[in-house]
């Protein structure tokens, strides 16, 4: 990857200048609304697990950024295409061809370097976690790369990386502990602004307000004034979380957030958050399985400023699968468990929902939900439905 | 219903006039298009089953329209809609919501009229099998409509509707033995035609050919020449297909197929077709439960009209289930398993397949694929894929 020396500072510019480079190779995926999540949203809400009291009652439109719809069907193509290409500009196609790319994934960023390599024509190695789901194994060696198995926790997935690097010279491009990543990761909160932008100016029944124009807006909603209030994505390595924030960072009328799962201690981010610094391993089989990995060194220096991210909440995992029906069922859209984690907290984080409830006020608050991947199966599905 | 004296021809120019009457009440749902599943229905195909010679290669591109994005989520509120709507023109809203409304219906039908009655302040009597998918009999009260249940052959359902007749003096409103009925499930394909021209005239590869012009073509392609080669419907009660065939009569260049499930003698219409008489019962607990009753009589005049229909073709459960994973893994979209079914006809029934090889040629077909319904949960899903 390209050396400290040569990092990008993670602004709002150099989002958009990402953006320009990765265009021409990602697809534009859809902003979604749905008339039934925003009422469901706007009550107060109660679980499966019967743990809520009925309580806040906020007011909520929901845009969905539908990555699910991305290539490889998540956002991560996003910063591996940014990363791959700044690498090619910095030390030239035939030394990057020579070495070759090689990165540790539990499976969308395996799938997107996959992808990167198999378009760029580059050699590719991808440690896998041996309980991967297997259509995300399968889809990676679709694409031509070599699969490497590894342990699950990431001392063990790194371990088996560094073989690699000695072995090949493979260079690492990591699935969020680099510059580069989260710029390409910022470029789904930068359409969002922008589609939603123009899906309001076409149909303001759709946003709870009038644009926020003037002192309390920035460039985030693409020239106009600012659209929504809130953006909330899934944090495992916190790439997503940090480029997102980053874009919004000259953007204070939106707000940025994190979801977690709390199971087996995988809201690492937002306990870290309590105690003023980062937890650095984290070891739990949450169904959100993209979102198992502690948070990096980089995107924590951008999630621990509160100018940039404003708070980062957990659900729990019946809270998750909730979620994910109710996108299933009402909205007709597949989604995987870690794409449902946002949604969740919007629903039922009695927290999250206490600020909308108290911030928002009476107008309410128009918040983008980043759907982030849809690589799921049926046969996983109906496992996770099985005991409900 | 309105008296057969006063009932509207089943014509192309009806199907229009239907559509100016309901578009203010409908979701004007949109058509996706997926290179894989191109791909996928343009190889040599083999189903868990393992049933198939790997035979025929068709050229076929996909264009699917997404009626499970509709209200209520399926087709049937077009066919509601229109029947209601003209009963009140030809009655007076008094008389009508004096009387009621009363139908039968395994679920969608039920939900559509229950939403139709809410919509326009009718009482409506809903008779449901017991065995309904249970989120179709909770839709179909949440519009507050009255639920009666019954068994779940034709037979019995009729018996208790002819019963609530007699005690309200309720009017029947068919779910597919009524032309007016037929005349709004038509604008599905009304719609299909005209997106798929606009679709194609912005993107030309997503065409196998450019526009079929005068000779070959009709007014379905919305003016200019006829994109469609084909187009692909479930078929049950055979509203869909006969309301689809009505709309492209004069669009010759425009093929109409059906697509019913084999399993227990479910594919009664393709059987009445090879025997030249109308099979009047059928007793199937295939997985396509939207497709379980026998070909109605109105349906039957026009899909057996070889002007109209050019065939029916049926496929086995593994097929159906086949096909609804690749469109739930693959393409990110929720559909029922009746909706699946016409997918599974293009993919795995190799007569069909051999159809299109032979007169689509190396140029190959465009076929227009009606996914009706997305009402399915994600406990029927995990049963559906359980002993895979």
């Amino acid at each position: 990857m390209t050396e400290p020396s040569h990092w990008l500072p993670l602004t709002e510019e150099n989002v958009r200048k990402a953006y320009d480079i990765i265009k021409p190779y990602i697809h534009h995926t859809p902003v979604l609304t749905s008339k039934t999540l925003n009422r469901i949203a706007s009550s107060p809400q109660t679980t499966t697990d019967g743990q809520l009291p009925a309580a806040a009652q906020p007011k909520i439109n929901l845009f969905f950024k539908c990555e699910n719809y991305q290539r490889i069907g998540a956002f991560k193509v996003r910063g591996a295409f940014h990363a791959v290409l700044r690498l090619v500009q910095e030390m030239g196609e035939e030394d990057v061809r020579k070495r070759g790319l090689v990165t540790h994934s539990s499976g969308n960023h395996a799938q997107a370097l996959a992808l990167v390599a198999q378009t760029l024509n580059i050699p590719a190695y991808i440690v896998m976690p041996t309980i991967s789901i297997p259509s995300k194994i399968a889809g990676t060696k679709s694409y031509g790369a070599r699969v490497i198995f590894s342990g699950s926790t990431s001392q063990e997935r790194e371990a088996i990386v560094e073989r690699v690097i000695q072995e090949t010279s493979a260079i690492l491009v990591p699935p969020y502990e680099h510059p580069d990543v989260i710029l390409g990761q910022g470029t789904a909160g930068l359409e969002l602004a922008e589609q939603v932008s123009e899906l309001v100016a076409k149909r303001p029944e759709l946003s709870v307000h009038t644009p926020h124009t003037a002192a309390r807006s920035g460039g985030g909603g693409g020239g106009g004034g600012a659209v929504l209030d809130a953006v909330i994505t899934p944090l495992g390595g916190g790439g997503l979380t940090s480029g997102t924030a980053t874009f919004f960072s000259e953007s204070p009328a939106t707000r940025v957030f994190g979801a977690e799962p709390s199971f087996e201690g995988g809201d690492d981010c937002r306990r870290g958050l309590a105690q003023g610094k980062r937890i650095e391993t984290v070891k739990t089989l949450t169904i959100a399985d993209g979102l198992r990995t502690p948070v990096g060194v980089i995107p924590w220096s951008v999630i621990s400023d509160p100018r940039k991210v404003n708070g980062v909440y957990a659900v729990t995992e019946a809270q998750i699968k909730d979620a994910m029906r109710l996108v299933l069922e009402r909205m007709k859209v597949v989604i995987e468990p870690s794409a449902a984690v946002p949604l969740a907290v919007v629903l039922y984080n009695e927290e999250f929902r206490r600020v909308v409830e108290k911030e928002g006020g009476e107008e309410g608050w128009n918040i983008g939900v980043v759907f982030s991947g849809g690589n799921t199966t049926v046969d996983v599905i109906g496992k996770l439905f099985a005991d409900n």
